[in-house]
């Protein structure tokens, strides 16, 4: 038995300011709820919709199917969702392989960027003030539960790179190909905001790097989050194998 | 001035069915509709909401907001949505560089490869009958016009490659690494469904080739439009450089 203030607080995750009054953020489907518990991050509660199986080895509390779908930031409920707190926040990391994002605004590609970080073994991923939050339910769920292995930090992108003491590789439409040279294996590697790219400020910060095109030159860009596969792919290809 | 009528027609243009029976679909987005007005994709009609501006050198009609609403797919219409008639198909293609996708399910991922083949030069995807419609709304928006310039065939894959007179290389979980030799210029290039990846009688008909992951173990696999951003690079670049 769930009260009704607790639905209504979990509900209240939904929102950026409810995530940030509470200190915890949601994840919905059984693969990322079981996955994330496997995680060090600390789960509050684990509900499931009555009626199915319960996770073994974990406390869960049943809940009507309404009320799940009530919560749910889904169309569909899964029936499975998790509250999880949020992790201390961290010093910004000064040496290794970075991933910096500068304004990007679809969950989904966030959430994407981590699940690739977290394939090709990126710990940490520095956003801009304004990229859209890591814990809106949308990147959590694009995200598959690499959530609680990628470390996200938000700061002045400005003011970050221009302590950093790593090379800086901005991605750009009219810059080097990053099949000319080896990247360097230690570095900020800058991905841009949807439609406008890397902002000039930061793009006066770095070395500017491009994705080469075969196709006509009517296509349009590249998608933010499979630049970010073909470039991170390229990037430990070279300096991993 | 719009009929009822036509807006219940385009409205069903939501659905398969719909499509297939108008032969025809709708793209939605003022960016969208104007690069598809430059493909040879030939319009039926062009919508705009009324009191934004028309799109130069094209005949436009105007609709109410409201209008506009109720025929779109998206939660908040952009107030520019065009109607295109299905091309005619042709026959499947049987030289060159060929994708090949066996039961996508995502109109989101279908879309974004759509986008990738379009940038890196690819014109032929050549789809399981289970693989999601490349006109489904999703679809079309995620390929951001790219629908326009890739032709997508829809046929029995096991036939098809079985007759097929080039190498097939199915992308697995436990393949040769992509990067360990160069892959064959002219071959047909399999990336399964989201969840089952591709088919075991289709594995059957090819080599197994892997994307190396530098991630811990625990890692979620790729996502289908992810991991075909970096095969499509390696593939480009390894024959194209």
């Amino acid at each position: 038995m769930v009260s009704k203030n607790t639905l209504k607080t979990i509900k209240s995750l939904a929102t950026k300011k409810g995530r940030e009054t509470h200190k915890q953020f949601v994840v919905e489907g059984y693969k990322s709820v079981c996955e994330l518990l496997e995680t060090t991050l600390e789960a509050v509660m684990v509900l499931v919709t009555e009626g199915l199986d319960t996770i073994e080895g974990t406390q869960c509390e049943t809940i009507t199917p309404k009320e799940m779908q009530q919560i749910s930031s889904l169309k569909t409920a899964p029936g499975y969702l998790a509250i999880f707190k949020m992790p201390e926040t961290h010093e910004l990391p000064q040496t290794g392989r970075i991933l910096v994002l500068d304004d990007i605004q679809d969950p989904g590609n966030l959430g994407t960027i981590m699940r690739l970080c977290d394939w090709f073994g990126i710990s940490h991923i520095v956003c801009s003030k304004n990229t859209v939050d890591h814990y809106n339910p949308k990147a959590v769920q694009a995200s598959m539960a690499s959530i609680g292995r990628v470390h996200v930090y938000y700061t002045d992108l400005e003011k970050y790179l221009s302590q950093l003491q790593l090379p800086i590789l901005v991605t750009a439409m009219n810059g080097t190909s990053i099949y000319k040279n080896i990247l360097p294996e230690n570095a900020a590697l800058v991905l841009g905001n949807e439609s406008h790219g890397v902002s000039s400020a930061i793009m006066n910060l770095g070395k500017a790097y491009t994705i080469p095109q075969y196709g006509t030159q009517t296509t349009e860009s590249l998608n933010v989050a499979t630049a970010s596969a073909i470039i991170l792919a390229e990037w430990l290809r070279t300096t991993e194998t």
